[in-house]
């Protein structure tokens, strides 16, 4: 049961890097939604390897092809089923790996807990299982622009030590696409890719942090307990591969501060009620409160790096692991649609679930 | 549905900070597991408000009462309802916060999402709710001791910018109970102790970051995409109130390493495989690897402080709100008991849900 | 988790029949809903026993208590916790049980599956733990007749082989509750009535079937596939006890009709469309077509019955159970609120379900 | 969230009757199952239209193709994916249809609930959706027979009113597969090949029951209230297109009997513990009993037929539409496959949720 995200909206992805195919069911979607086959392409582009010399070159078109659900470019109301067929899995590549397990990668656990493992390229904990998820962020995400004109933008904040400037209220898209790094800082950008690229040649890798906003979320998202939008986005984050850190708002630094610096005061803007600075993220009490939802995600370095290292094999042998392989030296650029995705994901299961409970509102 | 947590290990928490009663049903519970009420009280105390200079003064017993699920001491396999009685609810001392929202707590969005709240101390996003959460933990961390001798400790590993040193593999509950901190490092607990106490003279209120270990987790807890055992950590961390971070293993620090610093190797330890480091916090690949699970959540200062504070009220009017009433001028050594507690029900989840779909094993 | 109900509007009951309370926790309320207590109360006094000669005479007042989720009488949207203490709980009653299986009760399997039961009275087997359902479905009831206006009651259609012949589509309350036996067909009824009488005298017990009406559904509750209105409701009411078959409209007997006989044709009424019969009761492909919900329940005699039995212990020893106790000769007239409590409960729940996904439409 | 059935053997179905392909995903499944695609197969063709003259021939190869979760023929623990593409898919056939409602199909209610529909064929509505059950139904019986040699068996027991003399203690598929009806009474098949084949000359359809049994069930699978194996196994019925009724055991006719008539008396079989007769099929209180699992679906007429019905269309116009197209007289014999995967569903479901409350017992 674990494969299923959301609760109203519900994400269903399957396949495994070396298999067939990967997608997603979309369960509970809104009928008479527009669907737009591009835009699901649009952030599968941004997603896929092999699209700058900073990522993987394993060469994936990662067409989408929608099987159900569909009908006339409108949603039905029924499960969207997205499929992108897997073209360059080279499962002889991994032939090496087949009773390796890699050191920080997920080839022990899944065999010490399932007894059996797809050993061809990391089977489920492959990052390659996200292009379901981006699909279906796609959805979410037109659903939200249509609802209330909700936009979701994901940057990368920090490469290493490198750590971008950036205005989560004003940057635009074009800033974040202008270099491969997605950075919108244009005095940091290239740094992050010098670094990146030194990585590469080291045969090493680089970790970083994610930041993504969303803007004109309404007020109300969120339930005031289990279901708080900063729980759910928490799990939406750590459920991406190679994810080990999330704050929303403030968060690590805002437990620095006191109260009387740290607490929002509220004020009236023309009849709406507006705080004055956004250490909340956006989130008060697990719900949202109009401003914009801003959040981090913390990624580690790449497990994959082009080096020696010591490791044991499945007979419990110590063993020496030759780097060797495709790879990214840096996960985050590619990171970011899938940060939105999940983010995305979020607001529209949370979007259905205020409805389906209060109702459209006033 | 926003209230219950966990997939086969269910909590429901349901009441208000001043209605009549707080508490939990759990479902799912294994049959025949001893129920030790001293067990449930000794977390609840912990959890308590009154216990030390260090928090709120509200005279609360909080004695828990267990009306169905157990019998003769062992549980039942049916629905154990926990409940304790409110008796300190004194919903006059909140008569002036009737029309008034204030800043950084929950009383806009809940009035705004529902229409309505409970404007007596909280309502559902009072620390209150936590009794439940901390009585049903107490069950799980039954359980997980019973079954595999995991053992869960929280501490206070941060107020404000004291940060204490301490070995999460060697930590021991007494260092932890020493102080009314719960900060075992002895050479800081005294200075956090005296920043608390000068917060709460100038009405103002501190963060910081719990820090929780489990040990002897089995491997194979947690399930690879959205059900990884981070995932629901991070939710689990998230949902609890003030809490604005989370980390697990190198968290974000982790995000400035290189791969080749950063990976755990694997290594043979007497025929059990063990990793050098521990940076994944005990968890590749959303899985648990054996190793000690490690993670940290942050905590925002205090929403409520004795001071003046500029704000609106329910027609948005834009009114000052003085500091009065009761409060904690630092949440973090009552929230210990709810981290762990929360850190127990994922465990306890992800245990029946392992033995659900793998077995035993061998 | 099975002891959870509804997916939007979702209702956990708790507490064994001779433990300290039995209740509900219903989770996903609309808030703003106005509650009276003595509404719940109504529907808990229909079900209680000793209500007339054709009940058990356990002595219990069934007081509900709200421990949550209501403030000033309307519903906050948060957890409403509904609890009704055991008064008349003779455990000793029941020491002659503590290792003998009685035929056709839930000991044995209960026993079997968790190696442990409260063998004081059938614990969570009990008719008891149908209190938590009744109070919830009155909640569900206020819902439904608030929102759109909906009807439902429900009555005894049979006893044993006597039928009484009801219309679904004028049927009153006042005929159901007319005699005891909630048979508004006035020239069945002392015949039932009679009938259960005899049964009485014999040490016996009785079977028989109950029919429930739902009218002023709106158009378009329930889902196409597993979420179909009429599997919810098929296991809605095969969840009571006793009960062995559910039939929707023409049930069983339509299974005779060719399909020129069976279709219920469409026509215009003004405006609306209607079918001219309703063999479909109501439902279209899962989905409510605005007609009349109408279902049956088959409920097996009651189980317990004054005359010996041949049975065994639970050291697996052949003997004989003597008839001892307190017991209804007939479970029908009190099955009937609860019927009309999981009709209520599947209806507020799938019309939560169509406002989340669909909106609240035209 | 209506597309998912189950809860630790989860199976959602995805795809329209027209669309590219219909399927179904599996989640929970235990790894390292040996997967048969054959097995697969020959549950899919029993359930293909074409198969024989008492079924429509559209003629469809329904060739199931798993696309992930199985590796060298063994399940992976990962979602399992099965496609099946829609070959004959002729929506020409539909364009008559296009502004039609067809009486006593979910035509009008799929409009009215999403304000859209795919009308080429039925869309989800269509039986054509039941072949993702099917295949998921069949990996369960793998699941089943490998753990405790639980078969399931079902065959017509009633077309029309011609009902067949089965024994489901000794009922054996070779019996099942002698005819194209599926009824295993040699007596009485002839004649309902027969009915079905004057039925299809005079344009109009049968319907009639399913009798299903499943041996060698565990003691200990459902649980207690909403999770009772009976409620499961009544919604897991009524999913399914056209059903109208169900019932287990002794069902409606159990409720003429009187309690001394109707009470399985337990005895020691040599250890085992037995009841003399099995009018609970096999479900005490919710939970097996260890006796056969015995239940009925009732199904309507098929809803196309070949004569000229009176209707509306989508303005509400009065139309009158002719029977035209291709269809099935009886949908009994191909429902056969259906039952039996929704009753495999169901166990599996509940050996797993078993197993992980409980563990795998003594």
């Amino acid at each position: 049961m674990g494969n299923t995200f959301g609760r109203a909206f519900r994400v269903t992805t399957w396949g495994e890097s070396h298999g067939d195919a990967v997608g997603a069911v979309i369960d509970g979607c809104p009928p008479r939604l527009a669907i737009d086959l591009a835009g699901i392409q649009r952030d599968l582009d941004r997603r896929r390897p092999g699209q700058s010399s900073l990522t993987t070159q394993r060469g994936e078109a990662d067409r989408a092809q929608i099987l159900s659900g569909v009908f006339d470019g409108l949603t039905l109301g029924t499960p969207i089923m997205i499929a992108v067929w897997n073209e360059d899995a080279r499962g002889r590549d991994y032939e090496h790996l087949r009773y390796i397990y890699r050191p920080s990668h997920a080839d022990y656990t899944h065999q010490a807990k399932y007894g059996i493992r797809n050993w061809k390229g990391g089977g489920r904990a492959s990052a390659r299982e996200t292009i379901g998820r981006v699909a279906a962020g796609a959805v979410a995400r037109k659903l939200l622009e249509t609802a209330h004109g909700v936009e979701v933008l994901g940057y990368v904040k920090r490469v290493a030590d490198l750590e971008g400037q950036v205005d989560p209220d004003t940057v635009a898209l074009a800033d974040i696409e202008a270099t491969p790094v997605r950075c919108p800082d244009a005095a940091v950008a290239p740094a992050m890719i010098a670094s990146i690229g030194q990585a590469r040649k080291g045969g090493d890798s680089l970790g970083g942090v994610v930041e993504v906003v969303a803007r004109n979320v309404p007020v109300g998202l969120g339930e005031p307990v289990f279901g708080k939008l900063e729980a759910d986005l928490a799990a939406a984050m750590l459920s991406i591969p190679a994810c080990k850190g999330f704050e929303i708002g403030s968060g690590f630094a805002g437990a620095r501060q006191t109260g009387s610096e740290h607490n929002d005061l509220f004020y009236n803007e023309g009849g709406r009620i507006r705080t004055g600075t956004n250490n909340s993220g956006g989130v008060q009490g697990g719900i949202s409160n109009g401003e914009n939802i801003v959040l981090r995600a913390a990624f580690k370095p790449t497990a994959t790096i082009m080096r020696d290292q010591a490791t044991v094999d499945d007979q419990g042998n110590e063993v020496v692991l030759a780097g060797r392989g495709r790879h990214d030296p840096c996960v985050l650029p590619r990171a970011v649609p899938i940060v939105e995705a999940m983010l995305a994901l979020v607001l529209a299961d949370h979007l259905l679930r205020q409805r389906g409970q209060v109702g459209e509102g006033p």
